[in-house]
């Protein structure tokens, strides 16, 4: 399975780190940890103007923590963006 | 019967999957249901924006949670939306 | 007395079947029935946007729960709805 | 005294039936009056956009029950309606 | 002292009468009166659009209740106006 | 240490006069003071629409109540104003 | 690590001088201070808008207390602004 994104938007897999505390604790999903603002780019629609800001699969970028919709394929959670909506690229 | 969207509007046929318990009980329709934010397209408006999409029929597409108008027409439930409304087609 | 929708807008007849129960009773006028989303056209204006959309007296369509504006001439309820607001035709 | 409408807006005097309960009482103005979605054109701006619709002084038309501005000048009400706001003509 | 309004602005200096009762007793200030809708023109700004709507000093203006910015200056109140919230003009 | 304002704006330091009462005591600054709607340019963008409106350093310019953005930079306040918000400038 | 901002975008640390009361106290992270309306510049996007403002890395800007969004990097935080919130430069 693979999600096309439409026009001037990008696909992102949301990067969550395991949050296990000093005493090696797992700690269980919390909203706080949807809402991360940080993704991997998995796929960009064809429109021009998402297209002119260069992003390509395997970017990492950072948007608002309120920004975009979040969809769930086959249990896994995903952002969709509008161009508007990426903020910066992190580069390493 | 068939739905004729209206300039860059889709027709969608809302995705749901029977919900059945474990032990075999079917559950009953809930709010959540209705919510679902996955859908096939049944048929496609004329305008520019949407053909330039290239959706066609039969598409599985994913949208935003509260996007697009409800409709029941004949008992059946569809979501009609329009082009700034699909988010992503999801291929196979 | 004729309704004549001026610029981008059309004259909606709104359609309500008689509602009555198994026991045949005849229910009052609700609240809800004036939300029906289903009508007949009765006049288009002249203008650009909706005459591009090739709709034509007697067509059956579909607009949002809460679009147009209700109005009631001689006792008779109408809807007038611009362009943007109607979603799809029913075809039969 | 005369009231000329500015751009694309036109002067409305509101119409209203004297109301009359069954046995003859007068009933006092009420909002909901004030609220009559009804109106005899007085006069018509010359911006191009409300020229374009056609209208005449002494047609009458309708509009949404909260739409435009409700002005009052030596003790008359009047409403100044846009182009936008005029819904439709009812013609006779 | 003079007010040169900015661009498609115009100075409106707002018309009260004094209100006197019947017994002749002056109404003290009442924020109802601020809220008068009607006003004197002082001054234009030399905005394309202000120009084309060939308002001059001294004309009487209609403007929405809550339009414009209230300003006050050396003691006296005045309204400042844009294009679009000038409604209409009283002729006499 | 100066302040540039960017494209379509200026820089306005906020005139106050000293609040003394008959009895010859000096008021604290209050809220109502901070929102003075009168300021004295102290710099202007180099915007096309600012530049347009022919503001000058030195000039009184009226604005709105709640315009702009208040900034405070070495404990001094100021009011950065887009060309927008600049209602009238007072002539002497 | 470096963060490019993309398209109208400008990166910018937020400057915060250490709170210490004239006992020597340190004073503990506030609300107050992440509202900082000041900040250094560190990347510049490539788009038009932005780069006509002719901001460059190391200039002092100042924006509105609650413009811009707030990201956070590898427990650094930044402030991610567009061209239009972008007030001015603070000159030395």
């Amino acid at each position: 399975m693979k999600l096309k994104p439409l026009g001037n938007r990008i696909v992102v897999e949301i990067i969550t780190e395991e949050e296990t505390t000093k005493s090696g604790i797992i700690l269980p999903d919390t909203v706080d940890k949807e809402k991360k603002a940080e993704g991997k780019v998995l796929a960009i629609g064809d429109g021009e103007k998402i297209t002119k800001l260069g992003l390509k699969a395997g970017d990492k970028v950072l948007f608002g923590k309120y920004s975009g919709e979040e969809v769930k394929v086959e249990e896994v959670e995903y952002k969709i963006l509008s161009d508007e909506e990426v903020l910066a690229v992190i580069e390493q």
